[in-house]
């Protein structure tokens, strides 16, 4: 556990506000900084129903917006540069999701994230599959190059995106792939931290973070690394979740700190999780509960959820 | 309030069905004639499952096809011009929304849109953001020359698109867009009107409608306004609610006149909606539960929805 | 009525079981042994969670995915070539679904069909509108030379199928098209056979089989006819059923023999819809109490559902 790291929540470029700094009590990290921080970010989506774009696979498109509004946020989704990058001007962040590619991906998808590092956008990447398709590789590859501002995805997704991007050895990158776990989680957090400080250091603010979703999710601002337990094995049960929390995760982005945005997201879905499963009669009902529960939690009850440290 | 319309909702090309010719009684509107009109199309739909063929966007896909089935009618979805064309020889009338535009869009859906007006087909565009993306752009101009026999959007979609075919004078384009609410339906009456006429004027029959979706909706047909009030506060909180709106608006076109599909369809929505708050716990629960008031709904608690004129 | 079929659900390539052989009483079908590799393929898929990977159309891909989630299987995406090839190395079986086709499809399409066909990589095929459109009927002519494992149709599907690969005479093939009924299903019982028989020549091991939905459904291995009455007319009254069942057959043959798989995906089919209806208030709490059924069916009572052999 570490005690040197610093919350500034609130220096949002998009939307200020102001959060206290956290402090420290015996040495061990105070969160109640950081939660005020997370607890503001669902606040301020519910008042201000910012816009995060989308340009994300076609299984889950529906769910993902469907999941923003839920959220209190709004929802666009394009797939052309010329829209995409028109939309971009008045969203508050933008989140991309390489599942389902088209032919014409291969193209659009890094011209898209050049335009947006050239204007400091802030976007949130889910690198669905990655490893999986020479044209997915191809384009993961050029984002090295024009980075996002949150990478979002399971254990064996982070590591293979830090694999391509050369930031970690081939030892670790050779962990078994492919199944989430509490096991794989651990097994990302290395390769989680060192994609974290990639990405800070090409941020305009050099401010980033990393999440990686399982049994017990984990995120990090390439410093400190949180652990959030709790959800519901019925996420894995329903198709989406993952994606949806992606641009929920851009959703919070657009009125929040990467770190803060990354945080509320997860906890949000782990509560609405828990809520869900309780009511649910299998997942048709499980995905219902979910969106009425990303609705109605409030921002304390996202911001009280769950958090380990180190 | 005007008393000089006349409604012949009985002289559909598709399926004939006879209405009574409207009434005055002191110089007011008798809607009577009008209601049984949106009764018959309701009940026609719900009796005949006519098809209604969508190209359209992939964010609310499925909920377009689930209403239309919902209300009654058929659904099938294509985007290859050759499926397109060919099912639109079986199909009562067809649903184009631009929205989710891929590349091959500026050719197909220029080609598309002349083929059903060389063959007098009828179809319900949906001009889903209007005014963004040089493609999108183009495919809306190049509608002009074979346009719609109704247009349904929000009011800032109603003004670009009148803008965009030179219908209005650039001092009515100038109003703030963007934000649904009964200021900018207002703001839409002028444009929406002057559009319904355009398209009147290029349709076979001379008929034609225009549905401005907001708090209180608005429909014409270039003479009359309708305005319709009720629906719920919810169906902007999930994604489709307007796009849906329109794949319905198309299957009451296939069985009814202009006016008469576009006036059922909102007040079936308006109905629907106010069934599905009143059920919901959340916007997850609003959208199962607007599907099923879709398939509950009578035609008399559709047409006996408020109206009001002018 | 036949009694020289012979039942070898146990050997499958992918994962091996042990059914017993049938036996004959009376010389009536002794469906025991059949029922037993029934529920043999629904306990696998639950424990095994065996990958599934679809290229399907846009309307229904979401409930492909969640339907194959709810049946215990896992689900994977996917449109470009060099995707699903990749994909296709660690799947169980694929699902091909030609609805909503896009240009590049015309050679992806025929490409991913020959590489399953050179790898013995086993598949179904749901020829979604067979016979309307250029590019689809060039599409489905192409899968003659490298055929799926298993198709599953409507009536007039299966019978476009089998006329465009020359497997009935023209006077078979003039039969009505387009609505699904009894009758429907009862003209497609020749040419359900002659598909399969061609089919199983056509495989590796020589099995396969055609599944015609219906008010009754029809399955054929080529040899013996099975018809599974039951079901919900509400799974017309929503979209995707059909395409979804397809994608749940794909998750039985990735663990089963085709007509064990097919049997067992269409007998759960019928029996989530039965349960579904009894609690629905309407299509959309219909489709909701689907996904809940699939989940939570037990392999004893999917493989005692009503079957009737001839």
């Amino acid at each position: 556990m570490s005690n040197d790291s610093h919350v500034h929540c609130g220096t949002s470029i998009h939307h200020p506000t102001e959060c206290a700094d956290e402090q420290h009590e015996g040495g061990s990290l105070d969160l109640a900084p950081l939660r005020e921080c997370i607890a503001q970010a669902v606040r301020d989506v519910k008042s201000k129903t910012p816009l995060a774009q989308s340009f994300t696979n076609f299984v889950t498109i529906n769910l993902v917006a469907n999941a923003q509004l839920a959220a209190g946020g709004t929802a666009a989704m394009s797939f052309l540069p010329d829209d995409v990058i028109d939309t971009a001007a008045i969203s508050g962040a933008d989140y991309i999701n390489v599942g389902t590619l088209l032919p014409f991906y291969k193209d659009a998808l890094p011209q898209i994230a050049r335009a947006f590092h050239k204007n400091g956008h802030r976007w949130v990447l889910d690198p669905v599959a990655a490893g999986i398709g020479k044209t997915r590789t191809e384009i993961l590859r050029a984002f090295r190059a024009a980075p996002p501002t949150i990478v979002r995805g399971n254990a064996s997704e982070i590591i293979a995106l830090a694999t391509m991007w050369g930031l970690i050895s081939p030892d670790e990158a050779s962990r078994p792939a492919g199944v989430e776990s509490v096991d794989d989680v651990d097994a990302a957090v290395g390769p989680a931290k060192k994609l974290a400080q990639f990405l800070a250091d090409a941020a305009p603010d050099h401010q980033a973070a990393v999440a990686v979703s399982g049994a017990v999710d984990l995120v990090t601002d390439g410093a400190q690394v949180y652990r959030l337990p709790g959800g519901s094995a019925l996420m894995a049960k329903i198709t989406g979740a993952g994606c949806s929390l992606g641009g929920v995760t851009a959703t919070y982005l657009a009125v929040a700190e990467p770190l803060t945005a990354a945080l509320a997201a997860s906890l949000l879905y782990n509560r609405a999780g828990e809520i869900a499963e309780a009511k649910a009669e299998g997942p048709g009902s499980f995905q219902v509960h979910l969106l009425d529960a990303l609705w109605n939690l409030t921002p304390e009850q996202v911001s009280s959820s769950p958090i380990t440290v180190g």
